[in-house]
């Protein structure tokens, strides 16, 4: 037990055996499989930088739950400092891998937990918070890597969970036991749902009277009986099924749909149930961290994007375009527009009544709104600068084949000093970049829909407080 | 002779044999290729939509070059209405096929050439004028499709084509015989080339003393010996040769690199050899013209963005969110002013000296400036509204398959009168229209990238006139 | 009678004796009162155009109503290419005075008027089309200009006319008389309601059952009992009330509260009376008409902001900063989309009823979201390219100031050939176009809120045509 | 000494005797003048709030340097709590006043004065920092009011200080004698310099060889001989001195010109002089503090503007509109966006060798850039919402008219609960801050114009950090 190296990691995956599907086959083998590899690889650079000097000050801590070194991506925040980590730290894994690392969310539900099942046992004396800790002692001892099963597929959108015609269409209780709940429903968008052990899953929404079996919060493990993940299609995802053409050379990420088709949880997994009042709760607090993580690796991605722009500028001969420098600047900007108010979101803390520190809640969703809309504008920036192959670059293969490949390298060739082999790779990444859609999109409907984070930051602002500032100005006597 | 019928044409096609590459093999039936067929198949839309009642006076009219009906992509505009008509069927056909029709960029090559020809005979008493209207005879007579072989693939852009290492970076004249002259270089992005009949090749940029052999325009067949055409990747491609999840069931796109490894062009089929001066002019015909033509087809394409927004919202039981309105309003303004300004560049077009009609360049360009920038933020607010199945979405193969596929069924329906197979289908259309590069790239870099548009319109811009403006009304006196 | 000249105008103004008041006071000479002549002056500004020979041809035309030259602003557009002049006039007006001339509006009433009048008098069998053809000749025949009584003060937006607590918050019929009605309420935002002969009234809004009294539309002069003008504050208004930094040295505007105390209209001169279903349609024409308009004079105020922006780099040593010049770009692609759009509006336009040329509503407003976001957004970016002093210039009077005149002139000096004097003009004359509020709230509000032009383009798209492009290709049977 | 209170600062003011001009004319009592006694008013705030219970804490703190209880308007940041402090302060102020406060330049010289004047030291052995703490020690003593003399009027923008034809376009040392310095030149922009006790002066750019004389920083009393303080037009400047339609009933800013006609600095008040390579140092301190401190201010003032939007919401009605709400959170995001970049810049800030904390250059000027650009927009929301009459309210004149007075509050009503009054007075007040050229133009020019900040990210930024990153996920081998 105790920190995982990256092989360990890979290995403890290797022992998992959940049923899993990808364009209509099951799939055994998941971790030699490389369309998922390269998503597992993204989860291993948590560990493989756990291990490097660089970086093990930032990731690494000791919990004050088990009293041993922990990766922080076990840890629910207890301080200011932790806060700050988790941005720091995703925006150095964004950098690193050029993806999702994914393994963010699942620490989001950890934290979420560690407040609201200890709100909820002050209300009804219940003994959640017993129950996550005995799980986060289990989670932090073994090093896990756990996945967010919040999305519910939701069927139609203007009903809520029990107005819907098929009661399935939020995962919810359909049998208590003694020992524990069966559970049917689907989550959607499970990024990395199989390079986790753990699978949590928190309501997606508030919830009100008659929706009380869908007021669900647990824990188990990915390869239980009865969970089903269905990797879905992504735009770039036969590339790594190929080996050719990948454009990100080490990573990737995968979105399955996992079904639960009458999952046992045994009680003791159980985190909530039937507490309709705090769906809400649980869903700010999960969504709030996770708008605030976004802050992080999405900065470090476009770190990325940053970088792949100004080499491409230098194999192009075009380091020099003014008009191309004051793209770059637009991008660097985007990147730290989210990176800054996702750490005044985390500065700006404050400590919950279990003794979790949880960010401010207006700072995170303005970043996550920048978010929403500026990322596919930084991608457009990238784009333009790099130029048109991004859309129609010759495959490697062809490179490769004896009759054609001495031309395409001769016509792909840059300015002098560039290697042509070298501005190849590099409008590859682009691609992968601009156009990985399971990457991409998770810029826009990642923690939440754009609406959503707009709500908030209106919800949670002093509007009073407001008004009557502009009152006191204008000389109208305040309410 | 005469107008074809759809079927015509992609029979005329299966009678040429080019020499064509697609990830490292060699594709010696292009017609049957579902990759390639379906950008054929788009084409070929230019066609069908020529015999249906509902568009032939749309696009069939009477050439006074042959005094037949032609399909007016063989038409370089003669009038004010000609230019209109560009526009309004670059929408029809844009909307008609949800991608790149790819047929517009040989008219826009056609059209230029029907002005510069002219004017440079005026200078230099050359016969290109005429060689040229025998060429568009032929191409009016047979109703061919052409392809516009602007691109080059450039080097180092900080240098001009003679000062590159390479010479052959921009395409040029290698050897001039007395039959013709042997050509060499390459162009990159040349949408359809292999839907094509002919090739076009126009100068790709301005040239000046010492660029004498880069300023070369004819027309060749596209099975021309020494002619060799790579498809490159792009981002869906392997869909269409699967033949599953492709998202638009009728059409795509696919954009080649043109190798010209030493052609010989005849030279009744060259219609600019030398004269340097004229290589800005030809580039600027073209590229506003073509600037033109993405007004349409993009404006076009945005209706089926919003169609399918507005389609998915009726799906999902969102047709009532405000939000959501005033998001496919969004898009509706950014497909209007497209085609408004590409409208009104037409309208305001005038006749040049060998009497076809051009448009008015700063408003063509205002239009394309949109464009560039705009495309990708429908594109972003169609994902917005549709939701995070577009990253994500089961395969077809999931749906077929018997152990999972009524499970999948069951989890992505929507509202109750939206049969979830049409919603399954609609989510990856939106995927195609979101996510598949080698069109959403061509909104940025199509028609050149989005600096020189706005290069073009201060250029274009009356300077003076704007300060003599401001400085009577400051009360300065007028220079 | 025939066209006036611009004394002859300004003189036709001395003999009215409307009821005003500014800041408090009675104005009893409105035309040599500097605030309100520096308005008058604009409007002249249409009259002494037509005199010109540079621009004569563009504005009078002959009118097929009365046989005689007229000026453009009294007549109804009865084809394709006087919906066209109306936006190059405009754009020729807004860059010569630099703000708004104030005699669109009056001619939009006409042109809304020539059509509604019409439709009703089908419906009712009324003869409303020939009394405003009387009153159209006798405009025509005496070069009149009309003012647009349409904004109404509304009071509680949430409900409707007749529901208000106090009826007159909308204008009203409150008597019915043999020879006429006496009407109540009052206007809003009345621009040049005091350089204007007539005051023409429209609804401002649909009306439903119940607010028959308010479907009202007339046409009486200026000065006509009980009619207020009440001139509001502008930011910059006591400059030309001092003649001292007025910045535009020639122009300005100026926008009263008309109120309506109980104003006698003679049948004749009634256009509309309790045809609520008909509201609608004068509103949607009138409206239309005006985001045409403004298409014209808001690009051509932008061509005077270029202006003088560029001749400010000129005179600052700034000319060739790249990042200057792409906001120059940014500028210059601001207007020429206004005017893009509008000009594509009246290209496709159509022939109503009543024979008048009514605009594309779609592109018309499209132009118009456009003005309502991009004006501030060129406004700022002159700003920026002009630098500080449009916050805090010296006064003429200091530089008149014998103690520091001289020390003032001497560090406002830019470059060597720039006259300090031209300088500081351009200074002063950037902050008129920055920060006079008549003028440039318009940008917002005039023609209707940017909520009003956004509605307008959802509900005239044909939704379900988008729709079903979408269907199909996506592979779904068309409803 | 020790803090002093409001009545207290506005009486040391008055003990003072500036040459001061307005509008052509000397002002002799400054303090009583109802133009520059609204932007004192400001100022005072800042004295203010420091006795207020509610503020005592965030505004006062105990000095290291003296000893005593101090302003921290007058205390250099030594820890990452007084970074913070800065931005927490400005917010609540400029939400407190609506406008500039006027006093965070001085304490921006002083900031980035305490960090230069030591390093300067360290090469030269001068004993700059010893001086500049004695000055400290004085302002903090005695709770002054400083003023930043930074930004030279600057000639022509192309040329260097030495190049100039005039070599006064920037402030210079003219004569060096045994007791002191002469100085001659123009500070312009000089908010609030007749609100301070002090004027601060440093250099405005980067310096070079041949620069030597610029290179002077320094500080003296606002009534030193040979200082002239001109006050220039602000768009709304005479409604202050009218006493009527000031909209902010208590404050505004004022900005004027100073010229330094050959003024006599003694030797223990310069703290620069002749160091050219330290100009730039003193620059980016202090233009990054003051972008820092705009970072606070602004973010105050947008909610300012939200509480205005909303309570107009309230008083016509439009609560409900869903369009609107939507408008109130765009507003509410970039305040939030400012704030937040701000603090981030505060929370990273780092010790400087003198002991003094700097801020998170990149940060800071993410925020600014956001400022430049979205002030404008978050103004032209709150227009947008707020409705036409930001234009042209009838003025407080006209309601006290009793001929129109009533007929005005009659046609001004919204909502029935809403007393007109305060319908009238918040009208009002959305024009004052939509409309004011002082303090929106600082929006955009201040702390250095927006291409200063873009130049500043990108040359802060990590570039080959960001390319390595992109070349190892290419597979391309790291430089």
């Amino acid at each position: 037990m105790g920190l995982k190296t990256k092989e360990e990691y890979i290995e403890s995956l290797r022992q998992m055996k959940p049923l899993a599907y990808m364009f209509g086959e099951k799939i055994t083998n998941i971790v030699d499989n490389p369309r998922l590899r390269a998503g597992i690889e993204a989860t291993a650079a948590t560990y493989e930088l756990s291990e490097m000097d660089e970086y093990r000050d930032l990731l690494v801590t000791q919990s004050p739950l088990i009293n041993e070194p922990v990766n922080r991506f076990t840890l629910p925040p207890g301080s200011i400092e932790d806060l700050v980590a988790r941005v720091k730290i995703n925006r150095t894994l964004g950098n690193w891998v050029g993806t999702c690392h994914q393994r963010c969310t699942g620490l989001d539900c950890l934290s979420a937990l560690s407040i609201v099942t200890y709100d909820i046992d002050q209300k009804y004396d219940t003994n959640y918070f017993e129950r996550f800790k005995e799980f986060l002692k289990y989670v932090q001892k073994n090093d896990l890597t756990c996945n967010a099963g919040v999305t519910d597929v939701k069927g139609d959108r203007s009903l809520s969970p029990h107005e819907q015609e098929d009661k399935d269409m939020y995962l919810h209780v359909v049998e208590r036991r003694d020992d524990g709940v069966i559970v049917r429903g689907a989550k959607a968008h499970q990024t990395g749902s199989l390079s986790s052990h753990e699978i949590i899953v928190l309501p997606t929404r508030a919830l009100g009277k008659g929706d009380e079996d869908y007021a669900v919060a647990f824990a188990i493990p990915n390869d239980s009986p009865g969970l089903i993940h269905i990797v879905g299609r992504s735009s770039l995802d036969t590339r790594e099924l190929d080996g050719c053409d990948t454009g990100n050379i080490r990573y990737s990420k995968y979105c399955p749909t996992v079904i639960f088709d009458d999952v046992f949880v045994p009680w003791e997994r159980v985190f909530m149930c039937g507490e309709v009042e705090f769906a809400v709760e649980m869903v700010v607090k999960f969504s709030s961290y996770h708008r605030q993580s976004h802050g992080g690796c999405k900065s470090g991605k476009i770190d990325c994007m940053t970088g792949a722009a100004l080499t491409m500028m230098d194999y192009s001969g075009t380091a020099k375009a003014s008009h191309l420098k004051q793209k770059v600047i637009d991008m660097i900007h985007r990147a730290e527009t989210l990176y800054g108010c996702s750490l005044a979101a985390s500065y700006e803390g404050n400590k919950q009544p279990s003794g979790t520190y949880f960010i401010d809640t207006i700072l995170a969703n303005a970043s996550k709104i920048h978010e929403g809309k500026e990322m596919a504008e930084a991608t457009r920036l990238m784009v333009d600068i790099c130029g048109g192959f991004v859309a129609d670059l010759p495959s490697d293969k062809d490179i490769e084949n004896p009759e054609i490949g001495h031309l395409v390298k001769k016509y792909l060739k840059g300015s002098k000093d560039a290697p042509v082999e070298d501005r190849i790779k590099m409008f590859r990444f682009v691609e992968k970049m601009a156009m990985e859609s399971a990457d991409t999109i998770s810029d826009i409907h990642g923690g939440g829909s754009p609406e959503a984070h707009r709500v908030t930051i209106f919800r949670e602002s002093d509007i009073e407080k407001k008004k009557n500032a502009a009152k006191r100005l204008a000389g109208i006597e305040e309410d």
